[in-house]
Order: structure tokens, then sequence, then C-alpha cells
């Protein structure tokens, strides 16, 4: 995976140009590679032996506590000591000023080797970012800063047991304490209500958890304001602290009520979690104590900071649960003695079985898998460089990075989730039977994967994010500029006769996309357009790969003599050849508007 | 899944005009629905409580003996009792005459209950079946008959650990035993081998266990032949019998010597079988004692008739799976409530979350699923009354039949496995979070099913039977069949207004498939042709199925009120709306002998 992440990098994404901006210019070509080496290192020396040992040795509940193997303890403290946790921020809060596109990188590197292990840290930083973004001074400093030091972990709680999708009907509340208006840490309030699917909820990993509670506060009169415009966002630490962030012994009235058992993802424990249940009374109250971060009802907005984050990471963490099922499928095909080559006149040739990789139906799975995985790279790491324009370059091109990458973020997400998941069961299939046993990692990658297009946001979820907002939002403006951007790509190609057709058929495929919007909003029907919205996400999916697959075959193209160039362009013309005509199918009902799926009638499915 | 199969076997394929067959003259309407009645009962009853029972408690090996849950014996002796063993045969060895359409009907909903559960019927009735069709009148009497009866389980021997998809590199021998020339069971051969993926291969559920092996007979130089022809077929006992079938006492040669530890399907046990390693020495002699079956060199021919009849039954379990998946995120999707339901103008509807099923992402998901897995269970049926009528009706019919059949096996086994694994994929998704979590069924479908794609040749051998023979033997012979049949449908389909239009487009289908064949042969060149084997695959079975639906669709137009049929046509135009479309993008590859994967050098997978 270095090596590929080496040539998107350097050169592609040209990371060293980063450099010459105030914020990164402590960095240069040595230290990235440094940090990348560091992690990589981690990753294979501490990760990789630990991965297989959290999904057999899953977390336990025993008398309130939740009881993980020892390499969950050392996985976690070793991503700690990496710094990676405060990678992007001030040296004066133990960051390195990085480039959110170095620190994608090397997150690749520790998800491919253990997505499961290192103690969560997407919800940490995540947790950790919000509130350097919209805490006060006080939460930044206390909350934030030991998240950012790895002393204490964070969590995300936003689903609820009947709210998940559907976050406008959370029920957990928030009431005001009296008194609380002049706590230190913000507007004081108790809450109480029941958080499902709480990765990291619980544990024993670190002294203290800092979860980021949505609630809505109740009114006078008792009731809870409707929809999502009625959400909150509260910091509820499972201790309380006091504001030199010491414990003060107290214990929060948040307390797991259960854990889930899941398919895979099995390092990070996944939790219900009760608030204010009143287990635990606090200073002889009943709720959870609760600080308000920002505003009242603003809870959702403040949380996709988080989520928008959290969908490139949730890509990434896909691609490269891809790439590892692609290299130990390579490995397997290396090695694996099985059949005769074909020969053009179909005899048998030689005596000896060959090594499988020498089948044309093993390449092309392989190659399936490199197409898939590295492309879903490309796009993660494309949507981090993005990140980086909007926090460093200049105002204009910082807001039209801004622009695309709201357009694509469902696309970072969906897309790696759908295809990498398809490269894992590919690397099963490498393997044969052997993919299908424990003794190999490959099932393990394929179980952790079927995750990703379920969690912050479903693909479903994604796909009326895309068509029905963000194709369509400032009048198609994102539309424009991600049209301008593939044409800058196809001019480009044309001037290279080995890519000039793929050019022509990337064009020829956003004209499609367009007549697919166009064709789906024609009478403005919500119903009639979003029927079909998640074929659109795939076809767009697809094309967006292809467009950035295209600009990788230019980029290969400099370098003639090496290996990976030219596997990368033929990874390239396996993806216009065999993916791209995929639009076609996916676009026809999104273009005519079929009601086929939509007037389905519930008795119609007699089972 | 008994309205779809009701409607499968009464409306459209008409079963009960089997019943004016002499073969099948004591049945009738009454008894295949009695007997479907009783299946399905302990399917409910038995099979479907054991089978997450024994997902958690998988087989272990203690003590040299393999350890399975209570739930494996109370299952195995269900479906003993059950009378299936010997469905398809005479009264005379306990059978029932029953067609093979109702038997794997019946098969099926014991599949969807539980399809890693219930003894492993499978093997213990193709390895008597084999028997019965080439065995000598002794080895049906005393090993068939016994596995008919289920006092005995049987397990076919094919792979090794070197050799799977090429079994011509099989390295087991077999040594004929001097004075073995006269045993009562036939032929007598000392073996020596492993055999890897054996299911069944070991177990305490029956007091004997019966393999059948293939193994080479070595020649006095010590030398095996080399290739498929040199492979035979041995019947070897877990324990030796006299000729009434009394157990001797005496322990045969063949040792369990591993599990394998699988993603699912574990409720079977899979083994490493050594055979004549020497842990019992019988009768003074190295090697573990076997009965030659039919002769030296004709082993692979024989297995053959287990393995075309294995593989319509593994594609009847994949769809039986994707059934199971279908109806739980069904049920689910009936219960949950989440969301407000999408309206023309956008907003949202009412103040209260409606059941998921309103949503038409969900809709899709679960007519995607509807569409694969019963138009899986119409192939996998389809494919069994051909072999009824191989068996039962005129010669001319039945050699037509057998022609069909044959072109058909590929795409019976394939299509299901892959299609019905992505329907329990949906299923999942509909889930959402819970679908990831072994508290739902879901996920477990989806690990068993993920095997289907493996085991009794791979998607890429199965390919390569049809690209490679299928479609070219006899001149072509089986694809001009194929092709009558689909006009037939598609000529009965331009009467219906409603349908006309998806005969046509079906008739469109079945050219491309036929100019991708002639582009994929034009040369003649076996390397070219059959590096793109598998979306050829991929494409036939959608055109196959597609064909299905039309046909279905044209019955479903004979009840216009009723909720089954509505569906069933509603499926229909999910099918060529969403999926026929795909072909072409499978297909361009073919057509064009794409030499992008067999042209990928080993060196460019540069990871």
């Amino acid at each position: 995976m270095r090596s590929a992440l080496d040539f998107l990098l350097r050169d592609w994404l040209a990371v060293e140009q980063l450099t010459f901006r105030p914020r990164f210019a402590d960095h240069s070509h040595d230290t990235f590679a440094a940090i990348l080496d560091t992690c990589e290192r981690i990753a294979e020396d501490v990760f990789a032996p630990a991965n297989r040992t959290v999904d057999i040795d899953e977390p336990r509940l025993v008398d309130g506590k939740v009881v993980l193997p020892d390499a969950a303890y050392v996985t976690a403290r070793a991503y700690v000591e990496s710094g990676m946790l405060a990678a992007s921020h001030e040296a004066s809060v133990g960051g390195m000023r990085l480039p959110y596109v170095i620190e994608m990188a090397a997150n690749a590197m520790f998800a491919k080797a253990g997505v499961g292990v290192g103690g969560g840290s997407l919800l940490t930083v995540g947790n950790a970012n919000l509130l350097m973004a919209h805490g006060t001074a006080e939460q930044r400093r206390v909350f934030a800063h030991n998240e950012l030091s790895g002393r204490w972990f964070g969590t995300m709680c936003l689903s609820e047991p009947q709210a998940g999708s559907g976050l406008g009907d959370i029920t957990t509340r928030a009431l005001a304490e009296p008194g609380g208006a002049d706590d230190p840490f913000g507007r004081r309030y108790r809450l109480h209500g029941n958080k499902m699917w709480i990765s990291n909820g619980d544990h024993e990993l670190t002294e203290n958890i800092i979860h980021l509670v949505l609630a809505k506060v109740q009114d006078q009169a008792g009731r809870l304001p409707a929809g999502v415009k009625g959400i909150s966002l509260f910091i509820v630490p499972k201790w309380l602290v006091d504001e030199q962030g010491k414990l003060t012994g107290e214990r929060n009235d948040v307390v797991v009520a259960g854990l889930n058992h899941k398919l895979g993802y099995r390092g990070l424990p996944n939790t219900l979690l009760n608030f204010g249940e009143g287990r635990h009374v606090v200073r002889g109250q009943p709720g959870a104590v609760g600080y308000l971060v920002g505003r009242v009802g603003e809870g959702l907005k403040y949380m996709f900071h988080f989520m928008n984050e959290a969908r490139i990471v949730i890509g990434l963490g896909a691609a490269a649960l891809g790439y590892a099922g692609y290299e130990a499928s390579l490995r397997y095909a290396r090695e694996r003695r099985q059949g005769r080559a074909l020969t053009p006149d179909g005899k048998a040739a030689g005596s000896g079985a060959v090594c499988i990789i020498e089948h044309p139906d093993v390449r092309r799975m392989l190659l399936a898998q490199k197409a898939y995985s590295e492309g879903a790279l490309a796009l993660s790491l494309y949507c981090a460089r993005l990140v980086d324009e909007i926090n460093t370059a200049s105002p204009e091109v910082g807001a039209e990075a801004r622009c695309l990458l709201e357009l694509l973020t469902p696309i970072a997400k969906s897309w790696p989730s759908e295809w990498c998941l398809e490269a894992n069961s590919l690397a099963i299939q490498v393997h044969g039977g052997c993919g299908y046993t424990r003794d190999f990692p490959v099932e393990q990658y394929w179980r952790d994967n079927r995750l990703n297009m379920i969690h912050e946001g479903t693909h479903g979820i994604q796909a009326l994010d895309l068509l029905g907002r963000k194709v369509r939002q400032d009048g198609g403006a994102a539309m424009r500029l991600f049209a301008s951007r593939v044409d800058a790509t196809v001019e480009a190609a044309a001037a290279d006769p080995a890519l000039q057709k793929y050019g022509t058929t990337l064009r020829g495929a956003l004209r499609s996309l367009g007549r697919a919007i166009d064709g789906a909003w024609a009478n403005g029907d919500h119903l009639e357009a979003l029927s079909n919205a998640t074929p659109f996400l795939q076809a767009f999916g697809h094309v967006v790969v292809a467009w950035l697959w295209l600009d990788l075959g230019l980029v290969a193209g400099r370098f003639p003599e090496s290996a990976r160039a030219l596997g990368m362009r033929q990874a390239m013309r396996y993806f216009y050849e065999f993916e791209l005509p995929k639009i076609a199918a996916w676009l026809g009902p999104v273009e005519n508007c079929s009601r086929t799926c939509c007037a389905m009638q519930n008795e119609w499915f007699d089972a």
C-alpha cells in the first residue's frame, strides 16, 4: 500500500507544494516521509498482529465493565504514542500541524493493518475537533486537549434505539439545571435517554470518556421541540472533572446497558448507553450532567462538522480494507499452484501446476481489486486534499474546494464502502476454499467492511443527500464545478493518444449524469426523483472514480518504465472497459423516473 | 416461501401433469402438498431453531472425535425421519418415487430454515444416487441402501490440499490389494493420501460413514497416471462391514486430521481426512481399504453424476438463503419505524415515523431481493423439472431436456450463488445497524451464502465450462435449443400488451449473447476467448433469469387479482429495468476480446 500512497501523494496530489504554505512551513518531503514511515511501522508491528485477536476475543460486559483483550490496550496506547490524535493541531496541544491528506494517508495504513483496533481514534479525534471548532475556551482546554493527548477518549452519541437515520425523532431530553447557568464548562443540563450504536461507548482504556450527546432541551411544559431543528449538543463526561481537568471522583449517570454483538469490526466495543436513568445520583439530582456546546437547537449543525469528516474517514477505512484483501490475495495468487496455463489452442501447457496468478480470471479478480481499492484510496485522499485547500489555500480556492467537497462527500463515503466490499469478496474468491476459513485474513476484511455501507449515514441516506440536495444546490453550482474539473482532465488526456478515447468516454458519462439529473427532476417531484436515488449514487460514484483513474493514468504516463505506473494504467483500462459501462444500467431508471420500486405495494411482497 | 413454491410448482411448472406418467402414478396434487406440508413443518419446527445454535457452537475435534451440538443430532434425525433421503427412489428402498422437482422444493424449505443443519443430506443422497447409478448390486444393496435409510451418512472426497479446481493433480494413490480381485464389494485396493474440504468427513451422527474417494491407481513402477483420465473412484467405509451390512468392528484407516474453521455453513463439519497413513492397521496391511466403483480411469465421469446434481442443489441452497434474508428483512421493514414518508413536494408528511417499507429505497431493496431469490428459485426448480423430463419423459423430450440442462447447469450453480448473496447483503442493509448484529439472522445468511460461489466448482470454473464447452458443443446445439425456448416465451408475451416490450428486450439480449460468443471465438483462440469467461457467465445468467421472469410474468397475468401474481409482475419489471441492462457492461469485453486482464503483468501488481 505504501507504494500506492507514495504515488498518490507525491506524483498525483503534489503534497510537497503544501509546504510552501505558512501553516505547513515546518514540513518537507522528509518530515512527511518520516511520519508515514513511523506510522507504517506501528501499523505493521503492533496493529496487524492484533487484528485477528480482537476479532476472536470480542468485547464482553462483566459486572458492568467492558472487558477487552490486551491487544486493545496495546494498540490504543501505540496509537496515542504515535501522536496522530493531535496530528493536525498546533504544537501547543501536542500537534504537528500536519496536512490532513498526510494524516489520512497514515490512517489508511493503520486501518489496513487493523480497522477495529487502536482505540477508535476516529471518534476521539472527531469529538476533539468538533470541540476545537465549536467549544468554549474552557471546553477546549479541558475536554478537547485531554482527548488530543490521548489521556481521555471520546464518543459521538447520535442514534437512539428508535432513531438512527431519522435523528429528528430522538427523545433524549436535556433539562436546564437550576443554578447551572454559570458553570465554567458552559450551561449545565441534566440528560435522560438512551443512545444506541455508540462505538467505544464504554471501556477501561482511558481514565475518562467524553461523550458528545445529541439531545433536545425540554420546555417548561415538559415538551420536546420537533424535528432536527430541536436538537442540541452536550458534553457528558463519564467521570466529572474540575477546571484543572482533574477527576473529582463523581461518577456521572451514564451507564453501559449492553454490547452489540457484531458481524465484524469487533475490536471496537459498540454499546447501548443509558443516560440519567438513576444508576448514579450526581450531586443529589437526577440525570446525567451535561454541558451545552454552542447554542440550543444548533446541535446537528455542529455534529455535521464531525459527520462530514467521519464520512471521508469511513470511505478511507473501506478503501484500506479493500487494499488489505488485495495484498493478501495477491500474495496468495503468487504462491498457490493450481491448474495449467490457458493456451491459445486450448491444450494444457506443461506438466506442472502454475501459480494461479497465471490464470486470466485470477488476474481479472486482482485487477478489479486494484481498480477498486486504489481508486477508493485516490478518492479519499483527493477529498482530504480538498480539506487542506479549504483550510490553507486562498479564500477563492478554498471556497471552490468546499463546494466540490460537499458534492463528493456522499461518494467518498459510499463508493469505497460498496466496491471495496466487493474487492474483499473477490479476495476470498481468489483464495478459493481457503478464503472461506479463518486461517486466512480475507474473510475478516469482508465482514469488517460490511459495516461501512451502514454507519455514518447509510447508502440510501447518502443517495438522498446527493440527488436531493448536493447536485441541485446553488442552481447546480457544484455540478458545474465538478464538470469543469472533469473537463480539465479530459483535455489533458486528449494530448495522449493512449488516453484520448477514455477522455471521450468520460465526457459521455458526465453527460449521462446530467441527463439523469434533468430527467429525475423534470417534474420537480421529490418522490419521483428520489425513488431511484441509490442507482444514481452508484452511477455518480463510478463516474467520479473513472475521472480519478483517467487523471491517475495521465500521471502514470510520466513514468513509462515504472511497474507501478504500468499497473495503474492497466487498472485504468480495466475500469473503463469493465466498470464504467455499468452506469447505463443504473441511470436508465433514474432518467426515466421509473416508478417500479415506489409503486410496489406492501401486500404484493407475498413471501 | 411456500406461496412462491406453490406458484412455481403448480401454476408455472404444472407439476400435477407429472402424475400422468407411470413413474409418478401413485402421486397427486394432494400427496405433493402433504409432503411439502410435512417438510415445511419439520423445517420450521426443528431446523429453524437450530440454525443459530450450530453457527455458534461450531464443530470441535476432541480426542480425534468430531463433537457437534445436540442440535446437529436432532436435525439430522429429523431429516432422516422425513424420508427425504430416499425420496426419489422405489418403495423397496424406503423411497416414495417423488419427482425431483418436488424433492428440490422440499429441500428449499429445509435450506431456508437451516442450510448447514440436517446432517449434510446433499452428500449422503449424492453418494447413494451415484452408487445406485454406477455401483454393483452388492455396492448398492449394502452401501447405497443403508445411506438412503439414513443408517449411515456419506461423503464425496474430491479435493486435496494441492488440488481443488485442478483435480487432474490429485495424488491419492490406490494399490490393488493382492487377493482383492474377488471381494464381494468389488476389486479391493489400499488407498493412501489426503483429502481436503470434506464436508461431514467425520462425525458421530451415524454408526458408519461411507466415503466416495477419487484416487489414482498406481502402476507396477509406482507411477500415477497423469491428468483427469487417470482418476478412479472408490468406496471407503470408515468402519468395515460384512455382506449383510453388519459392522465387523474393523476400523478402516481413514482419520480426520483437522477441521476447517469456516466463515459460515458451520453446522456441517468440514474436514481434512488422511487415508492410509497407518493410524489403523487393517488386516495386517497398510492403507485404507477401498472398493473400486465401475472401471479404472472413469472415476471423474461417475463423479460428474454427483457434481451435476450437486450444482443444482448448491444453487437451490443459495436461492433458499436469499429467500430467508428476503423474508427476514420484509418482516423487519413492516415493523420498524423510522423517518417520514417522501412526498412529491419534498415536505415531511405527518408527524410520526413511518414503517420503513414506506420508503422507496427500502422497497427497491426488497424488490431486488424478491427478483433475485424468486428468480433463483425458479431457475433451480426449472432445472429440477428438466431432470424429471430426462428421467420420465419420452426419449426425444428427455434428450432435449438433457441438452438444455447441461447448458443451464453452470448458471443454476453460479447465478443464485452470486445474486442471492447480494440479496443477503441487501437484507442486512434493510436492517441498518441491526442487520450487522448477531441478534438478527441476516448476517448469518450472508456468511453462509458466501460459500456457494466456491464449492462444487468456483465461479471461474463454471464460466470456463459455459463459454469453453457448453455454448459450443455439438455445433452450438444447446444454444439453439435455448434460443427456441426463449423465442417461445417472447412470442407468448407478444400477445400481452403489458409484456410485449419485455419480449423485445429479451430477444435483443439473446442476440447480444450470440454476438459475444461469436466475438469471443472469432479467432478460435482459447486464451483470447476464455480470458473474459466470467463476465460472460454473469451476462448469460441475467439473460436466463430475465427469460424465466418473463415466463413467470405471463403466468402471473392469469391471476389479475392475486397479490402474489401482482408482486411477481412487479419483480419482473424490476428485473427488466434495473438488472437486465447490466449485460451490456459484461458483454462488451467478451465480444471485443479484451486482453486487459490477461495482459496485466505479474510485476505490475505493485502493492
